[in-house]
């Protein structure tokens, strides 16, 4: 049985979503969660509910790291926090995923040092789903764990992505892409240059580069990038679903003048609004670091901590960083030979 | 008056798009157009309308550049079509703007290599206006004509974006950010970090980095990145706007079973629709060269082809590229003071 790490403090409605969702996460999922927080607070939220049967213990975190804190000063300052106690748990083997919906900078700066990172990975990588108009998902990483990366980097993105996106959605051969911009001109730049040129002597399932327009189109499964570039491109994406989010509701309340026509048009827009629900697809894994971390929108309401909760067990279950190891140091192997 | 170049077989609906937009642009907003193609093809398609007391006129021009062309095959090998004999029509002092709604790439080099590039200009930029939550734009550039941009040519698109922005939305001040992204581990990377160094020196109103979901939030009004950075931007919106309207249509269909409220919500959606209709804001200036010079999005109706002529008219009038050349050698010679 997966045991489950979950920083109980961690986002802007713990940790009452996270207890929710450790209970729905036990209860459905037949998996062990650890919640990591203020003992006191984290007990009063979990004795409102009926838990008693239901594999979920606590332990104890005297400190809280906030969306203010910076990274470096959550990792070096705050070693007594819930994220930090929480990837202790998972790095001494009590644990064996850690999820968190806290400060992302944080978790990954602490998952990356406290856990360490697997030993053919260079950069651990954020890996953010999209939905797109086939109804099924496309992969982004880096979403923003790393800046100014190196060709070689991007294609050990493209190897953990790719396991990933296998594991997840149950696709055998991955279509793997990279990020790039359209213009004979310059077709990308030396950087989405460089790494096209290694991906395709690679042994996957590489079809080229893709354009920006092409992240919804779902003709591809993983697209690879720059953290920089990936971290533009998914907030870019949230700040526009805001936006049309706000526009629509606007344009709804003052052209609609029958309850009726506000009412059918609410389902309607309520269907769209969860078909854009990024936490329905269970938060971002950090891949490469040495323990299956994943990391929920702030936001995360009980069903995505629970969602993120199904990522961490079958990425646990599928052995996945043994297969990123495998893979990347068969790579290597290849390359040199 | 105003005379504009438009080169009448570029965009997907060319010429008939390009023809009526010039009837409206001549006869609304007191400009004369040189309508520049297949003489006896725009001609019968001017003919549809009353237009002999329009100041249009049309210069034949034997080849067509289409969207399949290579930017450096249609700028070395098609100086025949109708986007080279317009831009030679400003070159040469004939007209005073060059508009196409044709291939961006092959728009962008010829207008950068026939016209030339401003004397204290390093490199053009493209800036693209994007709709915000206040009701108002944001400009983004480079939106696609450089990648692996200098941080001086980051400060010169500034300077040109904020010129740009003064002119046609009439702000005073406009502020100025980069686009990065957000956490303190990394703040931005190499490139963010010695642009907005700079851009603090400068004496623009500089408000400081911003993240990819402030795009819409419309705290800024003019941000700056390289031109990679700003494409995928673009497009990402561009494919994800076109998403959502799919999804919506879908979900309207199939959960409004009343004709009533069907046509109640069709009208929420159509303005919705207008609201993120990016030809509504005049099509992207190709900022530094030598002429004015507006590329239109391939699918430019008539209205996006007045809307770009009107911009182009707007940009000549205020003299804009005098400004753009005397505000950078003036802040070339604060920089070297």
């Amino acid at each position: 049985m997966t045991t489950i790490a979950l920083d109980a403090m961690g986002g802007d409605h713990a940790p009452r979503a996270e207890v929710e969702g450790a209970i729905l996460a036990a209860r459905e999922l037949g998996v062990r969660v650890t919640l990591v927080g203020i003992e006191s607070v984290v007990r009063q939220e979990l004795n409102r509910h009926r838990h008693r049967s239901l594999p979920i213990d606590i332990v104890n975190a005297t400190d809280v790291i906030t969306m203010r804190d910076s990274p470096s000063h959550a990792f070096r300052r705050k070693k007594d926090s819930s994220l930090h106690v929480a990837a202790r748990l998972v790095r001494d083997g009590k644990a064996d995923a850690l999820v968190s919906a806290g400060n992302t900078g944080a978790v990954m700066t602490v998952a990356r040092f406290v856990l360490g990172t697997l030993a053919s990975v260079d950069r651990p990588a954020l890996a953010a789903a999209f939905p797109n108009m086939k109804e099924k998902v496309t992969v982004i990483l880096d979403v923003g764990a790393n800046v100014d990366s190196k060709p070689a980097q991007i294609e050990q993105f493209a190897v953990m992505g790719e396991i990933y996106y296998r594991t997840i959605w149950g696709v055998k051969r991955p279509r793997v892409a990279v990020l790039s911009i359209g213009e004979e001109e310059m077709k990308g730049n030396e950087l989405t240059r460089e790494a096209s040129a290694r991906l395709k002597q690679s042994s996957l399932n590489f079809v080229g580069n893709v354009e920006g327009r092409d992240v919804f189109r779902g003709d591809v499964d993983v697209i690879v990038c720059d953290g920089f570039i990936g971290n533009v491109a998914l907030k870019i994406s949230e700040g526009l679903v805001e936006h049309i989010g706000g526009m629509l509701k606007k344009a709804i309340k003052s052209s609609l003048t029958s309850q009726l026509g506000y009412a059918l048009s609410k389902r309607a827009f309520d269907d769209f609004r969860k078909r854009t629900d990024y936490s329905e697809y269970g938060g971002a894994p950090l891949l490469g670091v040495r323990g299956i971390t994943i990391i929920g929108h702030g936001r995360s309401n009980p069903n995505a901590i629970k969602n993120a909760s199904r990522v961490a067990n079958e990425l646990c279950r599928a052995r996945v960083n043994e297969k990123i190891e495998q893979e990347l140091s068969a790579a290597a192997v290849a390359a040199r030979s």
